[in-house]
């Protein structure tokens, strides 16, 4: 079986580039968050309402992957008011960030600006699972519109998450969505997962996760 | 580069495949349509509303994507009163279908009691686009909930599929969403691509896709 040794030889090299990104990061202190989702859930505008909340605190990098566009980083550009370094990665195709997409794209950030890393991934909920990055942390955003089933159908992702952010809480009165059930669901894959619930239209819940984020995470 | 050559191999081999499949179903009069999404666009609530329509007028069958669980199965079978011929792939952590799956999958099914083969993808943007699976055409959900942002960020995806269904049409009221910008970016990159606009919550434009789903598309 050919085909599945050199998926291994691959996702092996990219986990040796990602062990070299987290040494590097670790040695200056930044904490680094990779961001996944289903496309639409919310992940830009989450960085979006955390950057404004916290850019006067810390110095922020992102690091914004798509197949296509800069619409993202110029998104998230205007929320860090000049002060957020911002690279915007075009995969053309791939599903999915590989570690050393991060390697060329870290270097155009000066790390001695910033303290937190935030890198948002391509918006699918399977492959982004299998590539590390180099994170600390990887936090997986799911919403109150896309069913309340996706940590059972996507398991993969929750398993490997740190962080489940639960979005668009403000539409919950409109939508059949059991906020309880996809805890439920993702706790009894994850026994560990660090769950904030928020409306990232409202405000609602933002407070406690930039908080956490801050002062709580592990280095 | 021999893994590029080998993702050439893989999917010039799915696509023979593919070819077989279409050849098979063409040859019985069988319609084939694969239906693509993000997670939680709405994909199986679609396919229940249009299993409820045409359930008395032609034989459908199901073949139902899912990486984990036989949930949407069962909400299907549920939807076709013991009517519609189900089957359920578990792709076990593989982000779209392939053909060699359909072809198995087509063994359980009574091919003679069928005029209509809805493939259900895994909730997938990105990758399911690649694969041909021996399908008529492809229809591709988007929602309201996800962004007007998708066609653009997305695009072989639109690209490669014939019909666009924008759902959850209810819930318009309480987003940014702009039904008329998504158009326009889908035409831009696929000027031949037939679109609906449906509500599978209240029912709107449902009818419209089944009787065009019936009646229209090319054989």
């Amino acid at each position: 079986m050919p085909k599945v040794t050199i998926a291994q030889n691959i996702l092996a090299a990219n986990d040796t580039i990602a062990g070299e990104i987290q040494q590097l990061l670790a040695a200056r202190g930044i904490r680094t968050i990779n961001v996944m989702s289903s496309p639409g859930a919310g992940k830009t505008t989450l960085l979006e309402r955390t950057i404004e909340r916290l850019r006067g605190q810390l110095g922020i990098g992102v690091i914004e992957g798509d197949i296509e566009t800069s619409a993202d980083a110029e998104r998230i550009e205007a929320a860090g008011a000049g002060t957020v370094e911002t690279v915007q990665i075009n995969t053309r195709g791939a599903c999915h960030l590989e570690a050393h997409m991060i390697r060329a794209a870290l270097e155009e950030i000066d790390l001695t600006h910033i303290s937190l890393l935030v890198i948002e991934n391509i918006g699918n909920l399977v492959c982004p699972s299998a590539w590390k990055l180099g994170e600390d942390m990887r936090v997986v955003v799911v919403s109150t519109t896309e069913g309340d089933d996706k940590p059972a159908k996507y398991p993969q992702m929750f398993a490997t998450s740190q962080v489940m952010i639960v979005n668009k809480l403000d539409l919950l009165p409109y939508v059949d969505y059991n906020v309880e059930k996809v805890k439920r669901q993702a706790l009894a894959i994850n026994p560990h997962l660090r769950i904030f619930e928020v409306s990232c239209r409202t405000g609602a819940g933002l407070d406690a996760w930039c908080e956490w984020l801050v002062n709580d995470p592990p280095p």
